[in-house]
């Protein structure tokens, strides 16, 4: 099999979206397919995490637009064309209202539309195709614009990491979740595309088990040498000598450099402290949030407990058992050997040298 | 419910052995009986880990001779009494021929055979029910020995937690492994049936998730405050303040103090120790193995990678996934505040200290 393409568009404006089912990772691979109209099932692949991922979600949304506006691509009337094209970006923005990047993507596509029907109306032309192929351009603008984000954030990570190195990762900062290559996997891709070596551990992350569902996954895919272990096995091989560096993903970045990501993140730094092991946080520069000072700041989420309590399809823990379930953590700048961003590797991680690099 | 007892005996030597079925645990609370000579069944018991655990397992066999001879507590002929006797002896011996304690209590049952045989043959008489009282004796001896072991760690344990604390545990070191009380939670069951309040914290323990479902269930059947995490959520906890102790149990204690114990709990140990919190190892002096000098010297058996991808009916890796899942760890001597043992305390670890309390 070819490496995956998380998202794929084939076709003119009324070609074909393609979608890897992300729900059915690791044990079965199927791409779905949307065209001619369906909207509907976009939606439906955004609102049950078929695609996930704040990149991914966004750029799924932009070509879920010009996916409904394919029932309108010959139609004559401007103003029944862009009453289609507000229902259709009104329905996508209800498939996750917590996506800060769904809303993103949909925004851009509106005003794109905005600017050429202001045009139109200024030359009092419409040409539906014309709009519909200024909307799939926006979008493949939105797909193409995250893609060079992970390659450089791939290129700047790669050069960290010694040729033959043991990597350790957890959760998954893979191309799943973004246009094709993600951020703490994208160091490990770039790498082995420019044939560097390296052996990947991926902590299967529970509750979820993203590291042992689709890190591992993604990395089988792209022929790179990946060994799963438990979370709690991340000390052992560290102190086997097997590990040279640490690479994660992040969630949101403080003005100071402290880094919320997956829960579990926290622990993998502080071992790697203790082993004085380089820990190294990759992340484009959307993720930073100037308005925090620091990682106090982030209020930490609870998750269900039935996630932990009923994780593998059985109960694994008594009835009404109490649970903490923190969906992330903190963890300090202090801890932090560097931030791989698209503009290069903020290190020492200090406020001074953030600002700098996110002016750059 | 009252407090469950793992292994439990009723009546004389014509009586009923009880056991928890620990492989329904923790959805099902079931006690299984056994009587009327049916050895085949504890046999399965022990096989199947119905019962487990180090003590627990020698305890059941030992109670497991005592159902064997029930079909020959009328036999007269001494010679088809014995015969009966080595008969079951040897085959319970084959129930999982890896545990030591095992064949430690199956021979303290012959040794006991043996000499009653040597008195009755000098007296030319032979009872064959005082030969089963005598083994029913042992048996129980063998149990409560290991009650006051446990007793003696709670005691010794207990002691260094604070009134208030909030404690880490990691895997099962429980009751269930032992007679009733276990070592690292006998310490929490001694403090709270004197009067301190405490606030367990159980590691879900990947892969085989003992603490969800073993550890978690004790602490609720003892109604002491339990909360389960994730492993990767330990240092989170610690971050927030929540832990002011860790116990856990062992598996080896080599004559530094090295300690095996199940995988991870080197993990929290260095997690305890970057966040200042005292790391406790509850052991029996039989735990300690002072032909090895360190804990390099102890080899770390890997187990199978379906534990680890097919963890609980489902598969939650990719296919043909390299997994590495070594079946504990070693926590160095160093990060160890103390051993609690049935004598009292080691601590500071150290060989000496380790030596001197040994021989106490």
């Amino acid at each position: 099999m070819s490496k995956p393409e998380t998202i794929h568009w084939e076709g003119g404006a009324d070609g074909t979206l393609y979608l890897i089912d992300q729900t059915l990772l690791p044990v079965e691979y199927r791409q779905l397919d949307y065209s001619k109209g369906c909207v509907e099932k976009v939606w439906e692949a955004i609102h049950s995490l078929r695609v996930r991922g704040a990149p991914a979600i966004g750029i799924a949304a932009a070509y879920g637009v010009c996916i409904g506006i394919q029932t309108v691509l010959d139609e004559m009337d401007e103003e029944k064309f862009f009453a289609r094209f507000d229902e259709v970006t009104a329905y996508l923005a209800s498939s996750r209202p917590t996506a800060v990047n769904l809303f993103w993507a949909l925004d851009r596509m509106k005003e794109i539309a905005a600017a050429v029907k202001k045009l139109m109306d200024a030359t009092q032309t419409f040409h539906p195709l014309e709009v519909a192929n200024r909307l799939l351009m926006e979008a493949r603008a939105i797909h193409e614009e995250d893609r060079e984000i992970c390659r450089a954030i791939g290129k700047h990570g790669a050069e960290l990491l010694p040729d033959g190195a043991g990597v350790l990762t957890h959760c998954n900062a893979g191309g799943l979740a973004t246009a094709d290559y993600g951020t703490a996997l994208a160091t490990f891709f770039w790498a082995a595309e420019h044939g560097k070596k390296l052996h990947i551990y991926a902590d299967e992350t529970r509750p979820l088990l993203q590291g042992a569902r689709l890190t591992a996954w993604e990395l089988q895919q792209h022929g790179i040498p990946v060994t799963l272990i438990c979370d709690n096995m991340a000390a052992q091989v560290m102190r086997e000598g097997k590990i040279q560096a640490v690479v994660v993903g992040a969630d949101r970045i403080t003005a100071n450099g402290d880094t919320a990501n997956k829960i579990g993140t926290y622990s993998v730094a502080c071992l790697a402290h203790l082993h004085g092991i380089p820990f190294y946080v990759a992340a484009p520069k959307s993720t930073f949030d100037l308005t925090l000072s620091t990682g106090d700041q982030i209020p930490i989420e609870q998750r269900s407990a039935r996630e932990v309590t009923h994780g593998f399809g059985k109960q694994t823990a008594p009835e009404d058992v109490d649970v903490y379930n923190p969906a992330f953590d903190v963890t300090p700048a202090k801890y932090i050997a560097g931030i791989i961003t698209e503009n290069g590797v903020i290190s020492p991680v200090t406020e001074e040298n953030i600002r700098a690099m996110l002016e750059d």
